[in-house]
């Protein structure tokens, strides 16, 4: 089975901005009183938005899984307040349980989080139970920057997440460390937001003892692990300097990366660079890049065939990267 | 000639940093009236903090030239005022004339810009003319974020830079994209402020129609890109999805990076990825990695060893990437 830990779904129908929209009228209306409202939208819709899209991309690519979960730029936890953000996020992740109910071969769940500025993340542990324990999710994304590129929350180490980290480990599930849009004019969001945020989360990790607190905790970090792989001297030297463990190791049972890299030399890279037990593949389909390489003549995101054609790679390898890691990293996946 | 275009004076000698301890001091005292102060620093003192570092690396390196600028952490334009940060960078940029001075063959100046949170670059003006007019700089390092770490700045291709850039043309040197300390827990300053700041400039440029205003602009991205190379082609996907130039032709003549990347196979991915024509030899000797690789039994930002062992690359190409492109891009080095 080849599992794609990395989809979102940024082809729902209308009917999710047309809520977003109402909403978002709403929080400039000082007479309104936020209610969490309705999603109008019909399973054929959800079909017709899948159709020619992820599914349409899993049969061409020859993947099986999705790990699926809602839109990542839509999260926008910087707008409104808690409020705001756990009625945005619940519609947005019983669409995405609607998906895997309609699609349960090709789909499983992953939420988003109802997280808000200043808002401690313990505030997010009722709405992880719910999807979890009643929905059959299997992790979460996390954003270590809910105030959207201005990253005014403590770091990831901080104790300040810990009662989130808790109960993560009680329930057996990873998050994914995904910011999500920029308002911060300097920071494009898919272009320079989501990269700088993973290389910033893989430096927390490095320089702090999270995982000796937290020995069961676990975290992907997406687009390749960010500028890291590339780096890795970098961070090799800098944990060398400081008196940190070495990299395999301070990563090896906590800190994941995925296949979101969309070029055939940057992979080459990460598979030659990070340890095979620690990448998950991923293709963040259909995301940040949707158009065709013209060099290669196929989608920049396909990114399992980048990875088909690195011939180094035995076939123990292969089994890892496509399916053995996502199940050690999200136990709670049954297919 | 092997031109290094990225080496900062980190060993100076502790009389500037006593200096700056004073300046400091007299920020949190209300009656302190600011004054520029005399900095304490002997020319034996200087010969010393470099015959064992910079000049000893470079003779055993094989190197010649290094393009020196005060040390980037320390610019810390987030401390104090627009004051504090003239009298600090003028110290700064004394003393690295004084080492230009005192070795006119091993070393030439590019200087720090006395930036202040919210104060437009034109108050940089003139440092950057005495610098280069009065002292013979050839360079600057420009922070596209002064507030070290909040990213409170307008982008680069914003046209409160503008000022600044026309006497950048006008005095035809070019910018290092450069930030310097974090104050915002969130980011390392070397592990995950540097690279940020390098993949978020890149993406501000591809961006915007900057170099269409300035064709004669020129800035070095340093650290390799940031994260740029390693996810090339997320950004030339993202570049085709928004109608963008081709990143080839956007950086032509006025983005390079250096190859302060401290492995061979990142290293390698710059060197097959980037036009050999966009790439500079650097190390950020002595600088943010110290140690000495165990798996290779050299420093790790002995960078012009991983360049040696590359064997694919020509003669040309070697030329340019130790010296020509560096001369292009710094036209007043006239060594």
């Amino acid at each position: 089975m080849i599992i794609d830990c990395h989809g979102h779904y940024t082809t729902a129908p209308k009917g999710l901005q047309a809520f977003r929209d109402s909403q978002l009228a709403g929080l400039k209306d000082p007479k309104h009183v936020p209610s969490k409202g309705t999603l109008k939208i019909t399973d054929d819709e959800i079909r017709e938005s899948l159709e020619n899209a992820q599914l349409k991309f899993q049969r061409e690519r020859g993947t099986d899984l999705t790990i699926f979960s809602p839109r990542a730029s839509g999260m926008a936890h910087h707008i409104g307040d808690a409020t705001t953000s756990l009625h945005w996020s619940q519609h947005c992740n019983d669409l995405i349980h609607r998906v895997c109910s309609l699609y349960p071969e090709n789909f499983v769940a992953v939420c988003q989080l109802p997280q808000s500025p200043g808002v401690p993340p313990s505030n997010c542990i009722q709405e992880l139970e719910r999807c979890v324990n009643e929905l059959g999710f299997i992790g979460c994304n996390l954003n270590p920057d809910p105030s959207g590129g201005h990253w005014t929350a403590p770091p990831l180490t901080d104790k300040y997440w810990y009662p989130f980290y808790e109960k993560m480990v009680e329930l057996d599930v990873p998050a994914m460390v995904h910011v999500s849009a920029s308002c911060n004019s300097n920071f494009h969001t898919t272009g320079s937001h989501y990269i700088n945020a993973d290389t910033t989360a893989f430096m927390q990790f490095l320089t702090a003892d999270l995982f000796k607190d937290f020995p069961a905790l676990r975290f992907i970090i997406p687009h390749g692990g960010g500028g890291v792989p590339y780096h890795w001297g970098r961070y090799r030297g800098l944990a060398q300097d400081m008196n940190r463990p070495l990299l395999v190791d301070l990563i090896r049972n906590n800190v994941f990366f995925d296949t979101c890299v969309y070029h055939l030399p940057g992979i080459e890279l990460l598979l030659k660079i990070v340890p095979m037990d620690n990448i998950l593949f991923g293709s963040e389909m259909v995301g940040a890049v949707r158009g065709i390489d013209p060099e290669t003549g196929f989608y920049f995101d396909d990114t399992k065939r980048y990875i088909d054609s690195v011939t180094w790679l035995s076939g123990g390898d292969r089994k890892k990267l496509f399916e053995g890691n996502a199940r050690r990293v999200y136990p709670r996946l049954k297919l």
